[in-house]
C-alpha cells in the first residue's frame, strides 16, 4: 500500500542498477557503441546510430492522458511501468522519455523520472546535471544571443532592429526576475542599451530543434532556419544571416546524441531532449526515439500534458517530422482526476463520489474520440489509487466497456512492472485486432487559421476560432516570408479542453482566442499563442533547495 | 621548424590517445576507480580520492612566466611538454593544470591545453564542455542568484538592503552586453527590480571556491561563508543565512571530482577548476594538484600569469591554504617576449637585437629574486622560437649563469617531451642540490595593508601602496566583520609588475594603487583591485565562431 512504502528517491537508492554496457548489450549494442557517463548512463555514438538505420522498426506506443488535474495522473510512471511490463512478459521493449529540467527541481519538490517501482535510474542524476545536455543547450542559446548583441555593437551589417530582437537569453532555472531585463547599460563600450528576457532552458528553440532534428546535418539546418530578430525593414533575420550555425551545431554535438539508462527493474530506456509542452511540442527526441525502434520490438514513449496537446503534437508535429507511426495510443486516467473533472474539490476527493465520477468520464470520452479520430487503437490505463473505492473502479471498467474502449488497471507506482502486466496484454491486444488507419488531422497545404480551426475543432471540441488583431496581421506577414505550410503548435492551458483553465471535464461551444503567433522556424511551426504562456517560472516562498544536501559520501540528500 | 609543422587541432587530431583507464592503471589506479566520461577522460571517484590520502606525496613544480607579452611565453605548452619529458627520462610524472573556459574559444582563436605537440587531449572537449564542471558552477552561481532575488520577492526576511547585492549572475561566454543589467522588471509579479550584472563563469568566487576546497565537506563550508549581500544594517549576508549551502554542494558534487585526460604522449594530467588569475588565485583545483602527488612522483602545476599574479597566488594562497610545499620553480622566458620588455614592437621581434634583449633581462631577473625570496630553487626554461638567433640564445645562457640561475633551452612545441629532457634534469638536479627553504613572505596576522605593502615592495618591487578612501573605510568594516587574517589576492595588470600596463620591464619606485577590496570569503582572501579589472569579456567584431563547424563525422571544425 501507498501509504507503507518508501520515497521515491530512498525507493531508487536502494535499487542495484546494472553496468550500462550490460543494458546496452540486451539490446544488440556492443561497449565500443556507447560513450559512458559513469557506470550507469552513456551516451549512444554517431557511429552505432549510423549503423542502426538499416534495422527493421519496432512498434511505438505512445502514453498519453486525460486533461492534467491538481490530483495526478501517473503519466511517467505509467510509461515507465509499461516498459517494465512489456520486458516481464518477454517482449524486448525499451522506454523513450523527456530529460527533466534542473530549474523546477530547485523549487518544488518532485522529480520527472516516474515515481515509486516504476523509475528510470540514477533519478538524482538525471534530474540534475544529467550527461550536461541541456547545458549544452543553454550555452548554444546564449552563445548565439551573444553573437547578436555583438553584431549590434560591431556596426550591426544586417540592420537588425534592435527593438525587434525575439531571440531571448536562457538559463536551466526558475528565475522570475530575469523575466524582464534591460541589458547593454553603462555605456558605448558595454553594448547597445534594449530591452530582453530569459526564458528557461526548455523553453528555448532550440531545444525544439534538437528534439526533432533527425541527425546532425538536420540539426545544422534547423539551426540555420531560427529567426532571431527582424531587421529594419521588418523582415526576418536568420542565424544563417549571422553565419554561426557551425558553431551552435559544435556546441550541441554531444547533446544531440541519445542517453541510455535503465529502469528499477532494468529495462532500458533513453531519456533525451525535454522541451515545454506549451510553446513547443512536448516530446523527447526523435533521435532517441527512432534509436529506440530500432533496437527494441516495443517503444513506450509520451507527449507532455494530456491528449489534447501532448498527443495532438505528437501525432501532427513529431510524427509527421520524423514519419513515425505509433501503433497505439494508452491514455492515462486516475479515478481522482475523473472526480475533479467531475466537479469534485481537491480536499474532497478521498470520499467515494460515483455520480461526480460518472460526469468526469467526459474528459476521458473527449480524448478517446480525438483518438481514434487519428485512426489509432487506443487503451484506458486506470492508474489505481489507494483511495479508490471498488465501486468507483467497477463503475469506471463498466463504463469503458459500454464505450467499446479496452482498459487495463495499472499498479505500477506500487509493483512495478507487474502492476503493468495486464495494460501491456491488452495493448499487445488491441495492436493485433484494431485497425491503424493513422492519419493526420489537417493538411501542411491548409492555412493557418485553418489548421487551428481543425485543432480547436476536431480535438478541443470547440466551436471556432478567434484571432486577434494582432494575430491576423501576423498570418499576412508569415505568407509573405513563406511560412504558411508550417505545422501549427497550440500553446494553450493545459487543464482545460478550452482555453480557459477553469472549464474542466467537456466543456462545449467554446471560442479559442488566438491572442499572438510565435513563429519556430528552426523547429518547423508556428507557435499559436492563447492567453498568457509563462517561459520562465518562478521560486516558491520555501523553495526545495533549502532542504537539499549532500551526504559524506558524496550522495544526494533531500531531492525528493 | 614550427613554420612547417602543422596546426594544434590538427596535430591533436592526428595524435592516437590510449583509452583512459590505461593510463590511470598506469599511475596505480583500477578502473572502478575512475567515473568514465567517454574513452579519454574521466573523473576519479571520491572513494579514489579518499583511499589515496594515504599515499606519500610526490614533488611539486610550479611552472611560472616572465609578465606576459603580446609575444606569447608558452607557459601551459612547457608545462605539458615537461611532464612529457619527466615520463621519458623513466619518472612517473603527472600534470594538473586550469581548466579552460568555453567563452573566449567563441571568440578569439586559441586553445588553453598547450600547443603544437605538447598538448593535453582531447583538446576539442576540454575546451568546450569537457565533463561539464563550469557548467554546474554556472548553475550553482545562478541558483544562488535566483534564492537571493526569490528571497527578496517573499518578503526580504534577512533585511537585505536590494542596493547593496553584491552576488552577480554568470555565464561561460564573453557577453559584453549582460556586464550591466536591471532584471526584475514587468511589475510586482516579476519581482524586485534592481542593478545587477553578469561575470564569466571563471570570475564566480564558486569557482575560486571549488579550487581551494580539499574535499566535499571543506566546500560546503567555503559555499555557506559566501557573502551575496549586505543587510539594512550594512551587515554581511551569507549563503548560511539563506540556508541554501547544501543546495549548492549538490549542485556542485560532480564538478569537485577531478578529470584525468592524458597528453599527445600519454602522460597522465589532472585538468580541474580554472579561477581568474586577477580577481582569483589563477590556479587549479586543490583536489587535482593533491591527488596528483598522491598518484605521482613529480606534479607539473602552473599558476596564471607571470609570477608576480600567478607564482605569488600559488605560494602564498593556494599552498598555505592546501598545506602545499613545491620543490622548485620554473620560470618560462622567450627571447621575444624578454625583447619587448627591452622595448622592441611587436613588429619588430624578427629582428635580431642584443641591447634590448638585455634591457629586457630585468623583467625575468626580477622574478627569479622573488621566488628566491620564498626560499625556492628556480629553474629557467628558454621555449625557444624559430626566429630567435643563436646570438640572441647565447647571450641570454650566458646571462643565467652570470647570475647564478639553472636554465634550460625547451623545445617542447615542436618536438614534444624531447623538447624538455634538459628542463626536467636541471629541474631534478636543483632539486636535489638546491636548498629549500619555502616559506610566505607575509604572515596571515599581518593587517591587510601590510600585506598588500608586502606583495607591493617583495614581488613587485614598487616602493608603496597608495590605498583610496574607500578601500580604506573598507578595511575598517573588514576588521568588524572579522575578515582581516585572511590572505589578500591582488587584482593587477598583468603585464607590467606595477599597476600600469605600460611599464614593461622591470620598474621600479612606483606607487601601487588600491582603488578598492573585494571580499571572497568563501574562497579566504580579500581582493585588492588596482585600475579596473575586466570580469566579462566581449566579442571581437569576427568572433571565432564563425569559423566554427562540425564535419559529417561529428568532429570540429574551425575550433583552433
Amino acid at each position: 500500500m501507498k501509504t507503507t512504502v518508501k520515497s521515491d528517491i530512498e525507493i531508487a537508492q536502494a535499487s542495484t542498477m546494472k553496468h550500462i554496457v550490460e543494458i546496452a548489450m540486451k539490446m544488440g549494442l556492443e561497449e565500443d557503441d556507447l560513450e559512458l557517463f559513469g557506470k550507469y548512463k552513456a551516451k549512444i555514438s554517431n557511429e552505432a546510430l549510423t549503423k542502426l538505420k538499416t534495422n527493421e522498426s519496432g512498434k511505438i506506443i505512445l502514453v498519453t492522458s486525460i486533461n492534467p488535474t491538481p490530483a495526478g495522473e501517473g503519466k511517467s510512471t505509467v510509461t515507465v511501468g509499461l516498459g517494465d511490463a512489456f520486458t516481464r512478459i518477454g517482449k524486448k521493449a525499451m522506454i523513450a522519455m523527456r530529460e527533466p529540467s534542473l530549474g523546477p527541481t530547485m523549487g518544488i519538490k518532485g522529480g520527472a523520472t516516474g515515481g515509486g517501482y516504476s523509475q528510470v535510474l540514477p533519478m538524482e542524476d538525471i534530474n540534475l546535471h544529467f550527461t550536461g545536455d541541456l547545458h549544452a543547450i543553454t550555452t548554444a542559446n546564449n552563445a548565439l544571443a551573444a553573437l547578436i548583441d555583438n553584431h549590434l555593437q560591431q556596426g550591426n551589417e544586417l540592420n537588425i532592429d534592435q527593438r525587434r530582437i525575439v531571440w531571448k537569453r536562457a538559463v536551466d532555472l526558475n528565475d522570475r526576475a530575469l523575466r524582464k531585463v534591460i541589458i547593454g547599460l553603462g555605456g558605448p563600450l558595454q553594448g547597445v542599451p534594449r530591452e530582453d528576457g530569459f526564458d528557461i532552458t526548455v523553453a528555448s528553440e532550440i531545444m525544439a530543434v534538437l528534439c526533432l532534428a533527425k541527425d546532425l546535418k538536420d540539426l545544422k539546418l534547423r539551426l540555420s532556419r531560427m529567426v532571431v530578430a527582424y531587421n529594419i525593414n521588418k523582415e526576418p533575420v536568420t542565424v544563417a544571416d549571422l553565419g554561426v550555425e557551425g558553431a551552435l551545431t559544435l556546441l550541441l554535438k554531444e547533446a544531440v546524441k541519445p542517453n541510455l539508462v535503465q529502469t528499477i527493474e532494468h529495462t532500458p530506456a533513453l531519456i533525451h531532449g525535454g522541451p515545454f509542452a506549451n510553446i513547443a511540442h512536448g516530446c523527447n527526441s526523435v533521435i532517441a526515439t527512432i534509436a529506440a525502434a530500432k533496437l527494441a520490438d516495443y517503444v513506450i514513449t509520451e507527449g507532455g500534458f494530456g491528449a489534447d496537446l501532448g498527443a495532438e503534437k505528437f501525432l501532427h508535429i513529431k510524427s509527421r517530422s520524423a514519419g513515425i507511426k505509433p501503433e497505439a495510443v494508452v491514455i492515462v486516467a486516475t479515478i481522482r482526476a475523473l472526480k475533479m473533472h467531475g466537479g469534485v474539490a481537491k480536499t474532497e476527493l478521498e470520499k467515494e463520489n460515483i455520480s461526480s465520477l460518472i460526469l468526469g468520464f467526459a474528459n476521458l470520452q473527449k480524448h478517446i474520440e480525438t483518438i481514434k479520430s487519428f485512426g489509432l487503437p487506443v487503451v484506458i490505463a486506470i492508474n489505481k489509487f489507494i483511495t479508490d473505492t471498488d465501486l468507483e473502479v467497477q463503475t469506471l471498467l463498466d463504463w469503458c466497456q459500454k464505450e467499446n474502449v479496452a482498459v487495463a488497471l495499472t499498479e505500477v507506482w506500487e509493483k512495478g512492472g507487474a502492476g503493468g502486466i495486464e495494460l501491456a496484454e491488452k495493448l499487445l491486444s488491441v495492436i493485433e485486432k484494431d485497425e491503424n488507419d493513422f492519419h493526420s488531422l489537417y493538411d501542411l497545404s491548409d492555412s493557418i487559421e485553418q489548421k487551428v480551426r481543425t485543432i480547436v475543432q476536431k480535438v478541443y471540441g470547440g466551436k471556432d476560432v478567434e484571432f486577434s488583431p494582432k494575430a491576423k496581421k501576423q498570418l499576412v506577414d508569415f505568407e509573405k516570408f513563406g511560412w504558411s505550410n508550417l505545422a501549427v503548435c497550440m500553446a494553450k492551458s493545459q487543464y482545460s479542453l478550452s482555453d480557459d483553465p477553469t472549464k474542466l471535464g467537456r466543456p462545449t461551444d467554446f471560442i479559442v482566442n488566438v491572442r499572438e503567433f510565435k513563429p519556430s522556424i528552426g523547429a518547423g511551426f508556428i507557435v499559436a499563442l492563447t492567453g498568457e504562456v509563462m517561459t520562465m517560472p518562478g521560486l516558491p516562498k520555501k523553495p526545495a533547495a533549502l532542504n537539499m544536501d549532500v551526504d559524506e559520501n558524496g550522495n544526494a540528500v533531500g531531492l525528493f
